[in-house]
């Protein structure tokens, strides 16, 4: 496996733009994205849980029905949820793009992010949609990223090439998410494109068991957003022979999915609204799976260790004491807790209890971008990782005043 | 009922002091408080749910096991959870104040707040007791308020005065908390005195039944602590015949425990670390109680609203959105929201779409010390409060480094 350019438009087939409509009052954000598929493909997708849904959801998932789509149409600046016209603009923003692209109405998929609770109108729509149709390209997935975003501060992009029986095959995706990111059981929004021949229903399992140990597991606020949805298109260009089952094939895939699901994952965290640090919490000895991810989730989530990750202060206190009130069923006694960097790890506490270790050393540490947590449970073989960031007080800033 | 002063000293028969011993650094703050009744009283506590627990609870649950005590010992400064030696630290504090006090070791509440795993020494307990002891006063609450703080920045202390039966009775206060604060099933350290005649049992059904509708509705930052602990002691000498059933004495002493308990719920919030704003949150028209509490306590809790409310931006999507991951089953299309403070109250979203407001009218709200966010869900008859407060800079600075 390698990776390579192209983002979304890196598998065959696929072509992408971005430009600015309107939504935005900004004109130099862009905040209108397409990606196209010259062939229909198998579509899977997965969506929300908070029952406060965006319009587009409903929308997407009615068009997905059939396990097909050939178009993502998405903008940014208003999330199109909890508005009386929701339905409507949605709809209508996938028949002008129907109309526009020559195909069905029935394969685009529609999606929103912005504000929540802001009237919309169609006409930004009316206006974005020829210019975003006919600039489609092959370098176009840059624009499309671009268009999705909100608070991002950085475009989250990544390809990847890999083999499936002989076929060399690609698998490209785009996302956004920076603040309201808190997955539960579905995501931010994350646009995959690849050329692999797959069946709906194969790709709808692989996406479904691949977001438990991504997606999932990653967590900026631990607010779960309204119009979460990450969604795959397959267009079985790479030619290899359809994968309608579990097998080697199947694995590899899941593989190449997985490496770009983790990928987007630490992207986004990294991203996280204020963060300065990426955050990753392993979780390694626990007694079951459940245990494993509840308790990195916890360590992940907690103000109180974001904030001190923040100041780069070994605070291993606050880690037990998230492990401890997570719910799950752990012996505190047998915890053994390390912060690592490129700098090097340290342990800080040995069977739940603190251990000498150098406060100089540990903060040399605890200074650098990127810090993984190390929790060995030492009751069990099972492992979890998540994702998050630290709590500075940008994030505080840029959520004091957002609507403005 | 009334309010009186003299917090914990205000009942009949309770002393208190607080004294800087050596637990802290810093000579200028109190950190060992003592609360001590003339003859023993009935006792009832409820704990964190945290797995990880502070050595000292478990040494105060053996000690109340029979219902009765005499004295409530607590440092600020060290946690005491987490230590290898923590339980012989509890242990000889409480053997070392038993002595002093000629009291039985049984008959102890000890209880500690601050760093956790630090180690700990007993030399700063041999050294206060006695002092503590020998400076117990009636007007010695403020001084014992003061020894549990840590980043708290006011003393939390009331009493009431009521009746019950014809007798004059009183009930007062003290509580400290300000971060890790996100009782579940238990709270933060909060100890109570009363003169009030009560059996154990009937104590305990009180507090157990109190803590639902306050202190386990407060959030300031979604952490658990491990040390949360409320103690009461009512030691009979109102001289009222004894409380041993439900009925209207027992519904008299009730109300007088739960405006007490709102009263510090509100004084920790208004308090959280870094906060600017008391929020309220008050759901009605829910379906059913858990739904409201479940409601009330997941708007109280999202970040992203805090943040809002700290700009006094109206913000109401973010409402809308915790309510819809608040896992409460609830009709997103009926739900109507309002900001209220002294300055008016505000519409803002009706059958859960946005209306028409002022933003200027609704900034002049929002700007205010105290803000209610006011939720009618159109489902039914039931209703919550939840208290929190805003997120902000100084929240984050104050747990960037705490240890230090």
């Amino acid at each position: 496996m390698k990776i390579v350019t192209g983002g979304v438009c890196a598998a065959k087939g696929f072509y992408a733009n971005g430009v600015h409509c309107g939504i935005r009052k900004n004109r130099t954000k862009k905040d209108l994205a397409l990606i196209f598929s010259e062939v229909k493909a198998s579509a899977a997708a997965v969506y929300t849980t908070n029952l406060v849904k965006g319009a587009p959801l409903l929308v997407t998932k009615q068009h997905l029905e059939d396990g097909y789509a050939q178009a993502i149409i998405c903008n940014s600046g208003n999330a199109n949820t909890c508005n009386a016209n929701g339905i409507e603009i949605a709809e209508q923003t996938s028949d002008l793009l129907a109309k526009k692209l020559g195909i069905s109405n029935n394969d685009i998929v529609v999606a929103s992010t912005g504000v929540i609770g802001q009237p919309m109108n169609i006409s930004p729509f009316e206006i974005g949609i020829p210019t975003l149709a006919v600039g489609l390209n092959k370098e176009g997935s840059d624009a499309a990223a671009e268009g999705i975003m909100t608070t991002d501060t950085v475009k989250k992009e990544i390809a990847l090439e890999f083999e499936i029986g002989g076929k060399t095959c690609r698998i490209g995706g785009i996302a956004k998410g920076s603040g309201m990111i808190h997955p539960n059981m579905a995501t931010m929004l994350v646009f995959i494109t690849t050329d692999v021949k797959i069946s709906p229903k194969m790709l709808q399992n692989a996406l479904s068991s691949d977001i438990k140990n991504t997606f999932n597991m990653l967590s900026v606020d631990g607010d779960t957003s309204t119009n979460d949805m990450v969604v795959v298109l397959a267009n079985g260009m790479a030619d290899n022979d359809e994968i309608v089952s579990e097998g080697e094939d199947f694995k590899k895939f899941m593989k190449a999915l997985n490496t770009l699901t983790i990928s987007l994952c630490r992207e986004i965290a990294g991203d996280g609204e204020g963060a300065t640090k990426l955050l990753e919490c392993n979780v390694i000895g626990a007694d079951t799976d459940a245990n494993a991810k509840t308790v990195a989730k916890s360590v992940i989530c907690s103000s109180l260790l974001k904030a001190a990750m923040f100041g780069a202060d070994a605070n291993w206190g606050r880690v037990l004491c998230a492990i401890g009130y997570s719910g799950a069923d752990v012996d505190v006694n047998k915890i053994d807790v390390s912060f690592k960097s490129p700098k090097g790890e340290i342990l800080v506490c040995k069977d739940g209890a603190g251990v000498d270790f150098s406060e100089e050393i540990a903060k040399e540490i605890l200074l650098e971008k990127e810090i993984e947590i190390n929790i060995n449970l030492n009751s069990g073989s099972y492992g979890s990782t998540a994702w998050g960031c630290d709590l500075t007080y940008d994030y505080v800033k840029i959520n004091g005043d957002y609507r403005t």
